[in-house]
């Protein structure tokens, strides 16, 4: 079974509600509660990036998941990341992994419009149909959401609906 | 986009608690309840065709899927089912379906080891990776189960383990 | 059995995450929901008198629940309010109904710490304590949070740890 | 702060459902879970007797429950219990306490009808209104279901309805 890698990187999925301060914000990521409920069989390592709101997100952050993206031995990853900004690191990834090696990867980003904690969250369906992605499509970088498959270059987010859509 | 089928057949994935009886058992489909939670842009017609612990269903029942995935005029085709038989009813269709016209249509068959209303179930998980699935891969019938996506004569339950394997 | 007024005025309680804007807010009460899972069987009429974030409430928000308290034809009223001011509309209440006809009323504030519609809330464990504390404690102005019952003028929000305590 | 003690017997509250049966079954009792959720304050000692379905019960068992009622320093006392003989339990507890120097304890059962685990549960606002009401009734022993107190002799489950009455 091929290696994959899914790297956190916050973003809506890993928010939860803060009953201190009333507000949502990163106390941990819950990705391996969602994977030991997924009852996954792969061969999966989890790699906390950052845990960053998507509009936080600075260009060292995405040259950060860049370079995790070309370190890692694994050449199917996934990475879950705030909706907001998603499309752009997809962008910004799949300029800098074109002509390289980095080419023979299969990279899809995910996330998710509820966050995992709150009941009733898209976090597994959608971590369910990126990790599939991942295994089934061709080398490239790819958006997962909506239950649909986009290349990195031809999706953005709708943001009166909340969805993602062809672009 | 391609338009896709989502048939109901039953199993865990469907099952509720009676607080009456105290038993496990069907009251409706929480399919639309699921999709409503993914947040799915697909072109998707759901149909129940039963709603069915799978150690119940008969030849007719089978006879049932493959007439639905026969009639079905989408090319692309997730069915939901019991685990317990779910290998034995991926293999029947795979058997009636080659050879044939509809040799062309992607089946994906998945189900859930523990109930969608129960709360940290792998319901939305396995749904979102079996949607993804039956749009990524070739033509013909798979399992997917626990991340992992099966040729259906390939792939046997591994019930100490409550796990799907290859075979 | 004795009629029982529930009065929703917002709070933390009935606050849901909008996937829009990635804020909490109000879209409607979820206390039918709640008092539905519940499976009460008292004589219960539930009104919504606003939804607010208590830190937002004004004197004229504590007046309208004030009247809304003389004017209930019910001798038995809860209140669900947000925390951060919960105490206070206890206080004022207690100050107003005092030496009145409506000094025959008990009166039980209550609220969460976190959304009822979040998971792992502690909304119907304190709804289901304030329900019993109103049907067998003296009449008088109370505020049930924590498992415990504090007369309206004896407790205060402790910020820090996020509980009630004696004051 | 008056000590509680709640001695956690099992029932429908403390049921899960186990994946590799498909059967609703006991791992463990998950009070602690609801008591940590519910953020309560009270000074509070949990022990577990059995995990039990009350149609299972026997003679032996109830001595049991009723020794540790007898046994146990505290004098407010709340009880989790299958709905099915719950109030039979109660009866045999009030019956073997009265006229003892334990008539000054206030003993309360409660349970649920929908497992804690199983999502949308009446599991922590029925134990929200017994903590509540064997901190402010009477001694004596009582059945608290579906927000109503009733005293031991006094109360009987609906079986059709799946709810507890007044007999």
């Amino acid at each position: 079974m091929k290696a994959i890698a899914l790297l956190a990187c916050g973003g809506t999925i890993d928010k939860d509600y803060n009953a201190l301060s009333g507000e949502l914000d990163f106390a941990q990521s819950y990705l391996p509660e969602l994977l030991k409920q997924a009852r996954h069989q792969l061969n999966l390592r989890l790699e906390t990036l950052m845990l960053k709101d998507s509009l936080d997100m600075t260009q060292t952050d995405r040259e950060c998941i860049l370079n995790a993206c070309l370190k890692a031995p694994e050449r199917l990853i996934v990475i879950t990341h705030g909706t907001d900004t998603l499309t752009q690191t997809a962008e910004y990834l799949e300029q800098h992994l074109v002509d390289q090696i980095s080419l023979q990867k299969t990279i899809v980003l995910t996330g998710a419009m509820r966050p995992f904690r709150l009941a009733e969250s898209d976090a597994s369906f959608n971590l369910g149909a990126a990790l599939m992605a991942v295994q089934t499509t061709r080398p490239g970088v790819y958006v997962c959401m909506n239950a649909q498959l986009f290349k990195a270059h031809q999706v953005k987010k709708n943001r009166q609906l909340g969805v993602f859509e062809a672009h």
